[in-house]
């Protein structure tokens, strides 16, 4: 309808769309609901793991997402046993839920160098190589942060599948593949 | 230090504590981070998934929480073949991470009858038979939502560990664990 501001919705291509907008939007504005989306994982025990991460790059030609990680976290060892990850939005502007499942690929070292480059100062202290993520310390500050290229991992994300539920005064809910080369289908919200 | 708004995040057991106001905060207060936290499963192919829930109880004492869900979507399928669950929510107002994992048991039918007759009449259309949640569909509204009980399902979540970090101007990470009677411990960010 004329003046519906969630028309973008009511189709497959458009709502695909929108899906992305908001992921490219996540990238390039802090304040926006894909820019922290929630990464799940899978233990070397099976169990689930979740936690916030922070939107680096999203391509649509290639369906890529990337993120940055400190490479001794214990979610890069997950990621190595078990190379999915499932990428979570809330995108509450949009009233659109977006769940991705992506085939995982790190890349640390000479690899990252132009990445690392281009890493600001002040962000750097996420990747040392001495206070390692989750180790246990003494006191709540007894950890340094001393920035170190050899910590710093760039997590790529490929794209494998999409999940959109728009929640309207009708839900609507559509699945897209990239083995159906992202057409879609309508799926039971 | 007086006058700080996050002073509750330097010592263990206030940072516990905190945690714990903001998961009731989200059951009685539809607008707070808490009310809607991701949950994240593994699949029978043992790969992730992560999709937003809502959060209807928390305890403390028993160190509990409730979600609903239909019984027939895929995250009961995936609860029952691995019954743990990692539950997530960033609260930006508290600059707080809260990371859960949880062991989950599923009730349902003469089991959740009372907590069905709680169910507030528009919200039952989540809980029907005839349209399984992620079933194809032809069209995006071609789907029943006729309320029914028997699709109704209270996932108990059983907390093992919580993992929490605030980002202030120094970072601060702490672990409580059930074993250990949620004494606490500080570790890396």
């Amino acid at each position: 309808m004329s003046g519906d501001p969630h028309a973008w919705a009511k189709e497959l291509s458009t709502l695909h769309d929108h899906a992305w907008h908001r992921l490219i939007r996540g990238v390039h504005d802090r304040h926006a609901p894909a820019r922290h989306p929630t990464l799940a994982t899978v233990s070397a025990e099976g169990l689930p793991q979740a936690r916030t991460v922070v939107l680096r790059k999203a391509d649509r030609t290639s369906a890529r997402l990337e993120i940055h990680t400190n490479l001794f976290s214990p979610k890069v060892a997950e990621l190595k046993a078990t190379p999915v990850a499932a990428l979570h939005v809330w995108d509450s502007g949009s009233r659109l839920q977006i769940r991705l499942q992506a085939d995982v690929v790190i890349a640390h070292g000479d690899d990252v160098a132009d990445a690392w480059s281009r890493v600001p100062e002040p962000s750097r202290t996420a990747y040392s190589c001495s206070a390692v993520p989750g180790s246990l310390i003494p006191e709540s500050l007894a950890y340094e942060s001393t920035p170190d290229a050899a910590a710093f991992a760039v997590v790529h994300l490929y794209i494998r599948s999409m999940d959109l539920l728009h929640l309207g005064s009708q839900h609507r809910r559509a699945q897209f593949v990239r083995d159906s080369d992202w057409v879609g289908r309508w799926v039971a919200p």
